[in-house]
């Protein structure tokens, strides 16, 4: 059974090519999360907001990471940061070509 | 260049094997959006909210799809519908091995 976890949250910047120089260790840092399959970074430069779409083996190891990374950005001096973790619907999402693996 | 759309809303049910019954037509159709790429389902059944994540092709085509579910959302008595559209940053996504194609 796999987990999205949807995170976004307000950001001044860097976006784009910045942004990929600015977090390429942190990204590779999260590779190695427990649970962790992969995550798809996102941006929007007008809106000034960020955040990623992930994917996990549990809704434990999503909720860990959530609860981490929500003080990690804080650290920053990013919050509120907005989070949700869903159960994904197999059956539809296989219908849809959704990349669950 | 992908987007992503990321859609949640308030949800009674149906959930699970029952959400997957009903809405399987609905999932079909999808398939033929224009610039639609994969959609992965979510749900939450304890929280009651349900959901999705789209890859689309361009910005126009997320925000055209986002209009229109969400008057379609409306028309089965679910409003509001929380809607957010962002640019993948390739980069980074590249790195934590997120499925963009």
């Amino acid at each position: 059974m796999a987990y999205i976890l949807q995170v976004d949250f307000e950001l001044d910047g860097p976006f784009g090519q910045e942004m990929a120089e600015e977090f390429s260790d942190l990204a590779k840092s999260i590779n190695e999360e427990e649970g962790f399959i992969w995550k798809i970074w996102t941006e929007d430069s007008e809106a000034k907001e960020a955040g990623g779409i992930y994917l996990f083996q549990s809704k434990e190891s999503a909720q860990n990471y959530l609860t981490m990374h929500t003080e990690r950005l804080k650290q920053f001096g990013i919050e509120p940061v907005n989070g949700k973790i869903f159960e994904v619907n197999e059956t539809l999402t296989q219908i849809n070509n959704g990349p669950i693996k």
